[in-house]
């Protein structure tokens, strides 16, 4: 064996030394965010999060010290990456990507972005109750600047937008985007307008009243069951706002929130939540305890949640099997209502402001008008002023809705007051995918619809368990579509998904 | 100002930040802690328990640094220490000993002991469960070498076991607890003979029965508030071993058990850990965020659990005020017996072969034989094989009873598998602080027995904060004695104490 090699092989085990304690790190800071947002008392929030500050940043600064930096020369030099094995050349890329942009950014300026950032946030959020879109002006300005120089800093790729997707959502492009919610806006825009103007608006009186919230507990925990989520590799707990987080493929936890008068937002929720700890739960026993065990992207998370909440969750034969079920757990309050009639109620679509209230058509015209919104800011020059003026004639556009205030309007959302640019496209590119690997789905398992109308939950899970869950960060996003699907991404499918079911469910014939 | 200040002002500025960072990890595992101890998913233990190592494996790496040794030798300096505040000189101070004691320790050898620890403690529970003594011996054997070399490398004080109290209880002598356990087993050997062969023993009966699960909840968090303890600054939660544990003075949380036929064990289980937890919600805030902030002793610590449990909890007065609130939160079934009875059936003394089921008084008979034990294993020999032996002779000779089995004998407890040689003693000593604080406490607090008799419990609570939770660690805990009392620690105050409560009880004469 050469001098060479059996070098490469202790900095090789010195690597990944490195990262499994960034992982341990992680997963421990992991229990600390789950804690805070599931009851840590108030009182010592101040001194935790100074101590979570504390250990992010060791983690910030294993990642990019001189010893990660010579190491990941050393083991992706070409001659030595070809040696590796398939994970070991994954982690040394992806440690690589991060070093690489973390080490462009000046620390000052990392320091300072950091401190804007938290400023913004509660100036945003100051803004919001107020309706004061002025008052936020000047750190959106700045912010968007800041972003700016990032882009300069990392490299423009084809457009500088494109710097900022590749964050989220790797190697995905405009052009490809522009292609995707092209296709969105052509034909669900005239979809939308045809349900608007449709006579056979689903009847949701029945959706009102006051459900136990034991029951919905109860009901919620029976849906994760028969979807196979394991409960001896997880909880579900309550929250504010629901949340997923996957520690470890032996501990991914749920939230959800109850409310009296919903008995729809506990249980889409926990199956939305439930969708994305079935991928965390069954990544590959082989990549336990390394950075690449967790989801591959947003958007490919994204899709599981979407699916199984909705693909799945929002479908005819899931309410034939379980509407009886639900029932059971409400008694006397379901009893004058069909399974058809909640399938329809549960499907109902109106045009409205706010996105995180959308249904599932009109949600992708919500994140394509903050897609569109987001590349004019960093491909054209869109400043922070004018934002309120365009979100405005583009929600008319799309929705036929003009917000009557910046709060129900430009203000709404958290992401852009914090920096997170490039992230909203995720949520409709779940949608996509979801679509795509469902239509496959529906070719290679027989009968799935029927199946599913039989409660039979476990083939879906174990097939999206092969092609997806398992290789967790293993493979790219356009890997993982093009090995299940045999193509790229397309928005086709969810058009064709969309159009098909809301036809029907709407008698658009 | 001199060259060699400034040298200093920097260094110290290093030394804190790293004491802080070590107490913000310590403050994280805590976190994990709890959450393994409360609900933790049994499948991501593994993992979980890993990474716990790693963090753990970097507080230790940071506290044996040679940055740490050095920063140290130059703090500790006469000419330094004495410039340095209160609270430096003694941060300086404990972190020494820490450092010291630690690099006495080849990394090997510490590798080897806590591989073997944790063999010795599964093979203690085999062996407990078994009753086979014989195939624990070898374990024992070696757990007990390994401390004798430890106490070698560390430097033998007075006698080879001092070494190990100091561990516990700093500063704690081989002599003094031979005076103290000498006047306990003088004085309270007789007492519990008296209480045996009295004719008057407490009616229980009334202590059997089904009680439920939600009351004993809403009781125990009751009494926590008459307590003082902080909601908002920590949290109630159920653990098969309940605990209490200081995070930050903004979080301190305790767990209790629910036992159905057994309304005392969560009662006074709560009691005792919501004393701790009073203990860590009151320190300093000027010591909170330091290594400082957190008991100063095990001794210490467990004297505001005992005093909260046995002197305030199980006291005549306490149930004159809460025992018709006991009655209200089981209605129906306590109706019939008198907040008299009631006092006098929870203070049933009963000697008993077991330590954790042992009551007020016979607790430090079981504490003094394993003192006596741990004390002829360092200081006189003896080995692990004859254990059971001596054991067996000391039950019957201060207890009346002999172990049928090993199991229900020398077997009983963890401690020893794991090496905790020199903990015991601090059980007992927590009772004799808190006789003589609450000694002192009836002379500084006018009609004390009075007050807590009404329900004002929260002037006791305040003038233990000033005299010891405010503290933390700043003071040792032979100074929080004497600056309470005016004397040093004295086992008089438990002996008057329990004989005049019991003599009293049992109507002794």
């Amino acid at each position: 064996m050469s001098e060479q090699k059996i070098g490469t092989r202790s900095e090789l085990k010195r690597f990944r030394e490195l990262a499994q304690q960034m992982k341990q790190y992680d997963e421990i800071l992991g229990v600390v965010y789950w804690d805070m947002r599931t009851g840590a008392p108030r009182k010592g929030i101040g001194l935790r999060s100074e101590a979570v500050g504390a250990l992010s940043s060791e983690i910030f600064r294993i990642s990019t010290s001189d010893e990660m930096g010579q190491l990941l020369d050393t083991l992706s030099a070409p001659e030595q990456a070809e040696a590796l094995s398939p994970v070991d050349k994954r982690l040394v890329e992806e440690q690589k990507k991060e070093y690489d942009r973390n080490k462009k950014i000046p620390a000052d300026m990392h320091r300072e972005y950091v401190v804007l950032s938290s400023q913004s946030e509660s100036a945003w959020e100051e803004a919001k109750e107020k309706d004061d879109f002025e008052g936020f002006v000047p750190y959106l300005e700045k912010i968007i600047d800041y972003n700016r120089k990032f882009i300069d800093l990392w490299g423009v790729k084809s457009t500088p937008y494109d710097t900022l997707l590749d964050l989220y959502e790797p190697g995905l492009t405009t052009t490809e985007l522009d292609r995707l919610f092209g296709e969105l806006r052509s034909r669900l825009v005239p979809l939308a307008e045809a349900i608007a103007s449709s006579d056979n608006r689903p009847d949701t009186s029945f959706l009102e009243g006051t459900f136990d919230k034991e029951a919905q507990k109860k009901f919620s925990r029976f849906i994760l069951n028969e979807m196979g989520y394991d409960f001896e590799a997880g909880r579900l707990d309550e929250s504010v706002h629901p949340f997923a987080t996957g520690l470890s493929p032996g501990d991914v936890r749920i939230t959800t929130r109850y409310l009296p008068h919903d008995v729809t937002s506990a249980l889409f929720g926990t199956i939305h939540e439930g969708g994305h700890a079935l991928y965390e739960q069954n990544i590959a026993e082989e990549l336990a305890g390394t950075p690449l065990c967790t989801g591959t992207s947003m958007g490919i998370h994204e899709s599981q949640s979407r699916l199984w909440e909705n693909m799945v969750g929002r479908s005819r034969g899931f309410w034939q099997r379980y509407f009886p079920e639900l029932q059971k757990h409400f008694p006397g309050q379901l009893d004058h209502v069909t399974a058809e009639q909640f399938y329809r109620g549960i499907n109902v679509v109106e045009p409205s402001l706010i996105r995180i209230e959308a249904d599932e058509l009109t949600y992708n015209l919500h994140i394509m008008i903050r897609y569109e919104i987001e590349r004019m800011i960093f491909n054209e020059g869109l400043e922070a002023r004018d934002l309120p003026e365009v979100w405005n004639a583009k929600y008319k556009e799309a929705l036929g809705l003009t917000p009557p205030t910046n709060a129900l309007g430009v203000l709404q959302d958290v992401h852009w007051s914090g920096g997170a640019f490039g992230y909203f496209p995720s949520y409709s590119l779940g949608n996509m995918y979801g679509a795509q690997m469902m239509n496959v789905a529906k070719r290679k398992l027989p009968n799935l619809d029927e199946r599913i109308a039989e409660g039979q939950l476990l083939p879906l899970k174990e097939w999206l368990t092969g092609q997806v869950y398992t290789h967790g960060k293993l493979l790219l996003p356009a890997e993982i579509i093009e090995r299940v699907s045999g193509e790229p991404l397309r928005s086709t499918y969810l058009c064709d998904y969309l159009e098909q079911k809301y036809r029907d469910i709407y008698r658009l014939g």
